[in-house]
């Protein structure tokens, strides 16, 4: 499975530059882990949007970052998009409830495209049924909602399991982007 | 079944006086369930006691409301205790990963006391596996964690299912407020 590498043919020196990726936003989603994670990705070569469930419009971190959401799920084709990243904080808890962008990361998980949660982001992955007979990390505080939804619970930094993609808190970002980039970075017209 | 009445026996006019009924709390619980559910229940002749992870300690509620916990789980005995609350908000989330309230719960519900929780509080619920088989209400972000844990959710205001209680909202307070003086006031010595 290629890594993060410069030689498997991007026109660019980045990695996964022209890679289009959804950060999904709600009011008290984790700052740090939200600017982690867009950080990151940036600094890789993608172009990244934020989808909340009104656009535009501002959304403000459980720390007070206040973050801008650039679409909505209802105007986003999951065409457009080649990954989502679901971060933590008590956003995931409110976006069960928009319907919009639940049956977005279902299609986006239907697709067969990388989805990755950090912390309570899972929550989403229970709520499309995505965690069943899945290996799968979390916050600890929802390792029980993982389980009983068929999720195979482990308290691992990151876990990949097909597209899936999920790490336990902030200091696992670094090593869930770099899991991403990778799987970004798979020639998908094989 | 009797109801909130004044003639079964009371030596007080109130219909729950010597009650002593434990509410817990953790960081942004939400600060109008505890406030409609304490007055409830002092209204009504209970001695109402805060439990947190540690005592005295201030907590804030997600809207500011700052409490002062009475006593830890660990220096409460379950014979002290003749019911819980947990309200809603985020403080649930936290309090899974308080083990000694989460034991407390557990040993309560075990008791047959009655335990009543409002929103997010049946997260708890979960966590001490007393949902399975059992009716349910809750916040509908975390149905799908109710339903997953084998409990039979239901979207009514308050539902009563042997010693659990639960609602859904600040709004289903007054009346699971109600339900819980009326499983208090039924005579236990029979």
């Amino acid at each position: 499975m290629p890594g993060w590498r410069h030689d498997i043919g991007n026109h660019s020196d980045k990695p996964i530059s022209g890679k289009r990726i959804a950060i999904l936003v709600e009011a008290l989603f984790d700052d740090d882990e939200f600017m982690a994670c867009k950080n990151g990705l940036v600094t890789a070569g993608a172009d990244v949007v934020t989808i909340g469930p009104t656009a535009p419009s501002p959304f403000s971190g459980r720390n007070g970052l206040v973050v801008l959401s650039d679409q909505t799920a209802r105007q986003t084709s999951v065409k457009e998009i080649d990954a989502v990243v679901i971060p933590g904080g008590f956003a995931p808890d409110k976006i069960r409830m928009r319907h919009a962008m639940v049956d977005f990361v279902r299609d986006i998980v239907e697709a067969g495209k990388p989805v990755a949660a950090i912390s309570h982001g899972p929550q989403l992955l229970i709520s499309v049924n995505a965690v069943r007979d899945r290996k799968i990390t979390c916050w600890p505080s929802i390792a029980i909602d993982v389980k009983n939804a068929g999720g195979l619970y482990m308290d691992r930094q990151v876990v990949v399991d097909g597209n899936i993609i999920t790490a336990r808190k902030i200091d696992d970002v670094p090593a869930l982007t770099a899991s991403l980039v990778q799987a970004l970075s798979v020639p998908t017209d094989i």
